[in-house]
């Protein structure tokens, strides 16, 4: 079975490749960026995008959407997580979380899929907390600051991989598509 | 002359109606939330929310986008001033900008315009800085802690309308509609 990951990011690319491989399905790899509308719900932003995105395709694709929502910040920066990153990074996150004592975070990570007539979606999420500063130089993004059961996602190297919301959402889809 | 204003926020549209007389405009209002892209070009996103929404309608109307740039921040807020202030809001913004040096910023507002065949777009500046504390009471979003010529917006009252980015939008629109 084949199935086409639609991303501008080679990195997850190859994270979704590798599980793929665990449910004997191939993934293959449609290059590009794509339209997505702003709103505060990331699995509506994920569904909607899918659906524009379906006009322009034939088989069967999906695409993934994530971000980082810290409690005490009113689930900021949520849907704009990258866009925060690059431009106030974990320097501003950190400055905003200082003397705050609520550091309750979670990752979620939301998979729309395609299958030719309409959109499904799988969501996977990560709760952990934000650290007081930044720790580990492995992973991307927000990994240094997100500490889950005691170690940054940028401590753990590939094992962050096995609690990651990505995987989860992903293992949800390959899960699903296998026992059609 | 009438022209529509597709916006969901009563204020914009009063603001915008008066301005309107100035020029001999009737402004129509049309209460709706439509569909924003997201996106780093508030013009671009303005231009295709109207290409977007030109399906709905059968007579010309217009929009407006705007946001908040500070330049330390890498542009941050920026198109996404609306979600930052609803969830971190002034505290967070002074928060980010605690010891910084660089406290320059502007706002930006872009009006899209569509004719009826195609949008033209018009943009508005203003320069400030901002404070290290909220100052005043009026206006609203980010106006007590943008700074122009010495005070904040907050701290101008209805003197904030001469020399606001908004009103430099829309009077670009509407002079350039009377000279049509």
């Amino acid at each position: 079975m084949e199935v086409i990951f639609v991303t501008s990011n080679e990195g997850k690319y190859r994270e979704v490749r590798a599980i793929g491989k665990k449910y004997g399905i191939n993934v293959g790899w449609m290059r590009m960026e794509y339209f997505e509308p702003q709103g505060n719900d990331l699995e509506e932003i994920a569904k909607i995008s899918a659906e524009l995105l379906s006009e322009k395709f034939q088989s069967p694709f999906f695409i993934e959407d994530s971000g980082l929502f810290i409690d005490s910040l009113n689930g900021f920066p949520g849907p704009y997580s990258s866009y925060v990153f690059k431009t106030i990074g974990n320097e501003g996150i950190l400055k905003l979380m200082k003397d705050v004592e609520d550091r309750s975070a979670h990752f979620l990570a939301v998979v729309a899929y395609w299958d030719g007539e309409k959109v499904h979606t799988f969501s996977g999420r990560v709760d952990g907390r934000i650290t007081d500063e930044m720790r580990g130089c492995e992973g991307f993004g927000y990994d240094p600051i997100f500490e889950y059961e005691g170690r940054t996602f940028a401590e753990m190297g590939e094992e962050k991989n096995e609690y990651s919301h990505r995987r989860k959402a992903i293992e949800k889809l390959f899960s699903w598509l296998s026992e059609r």
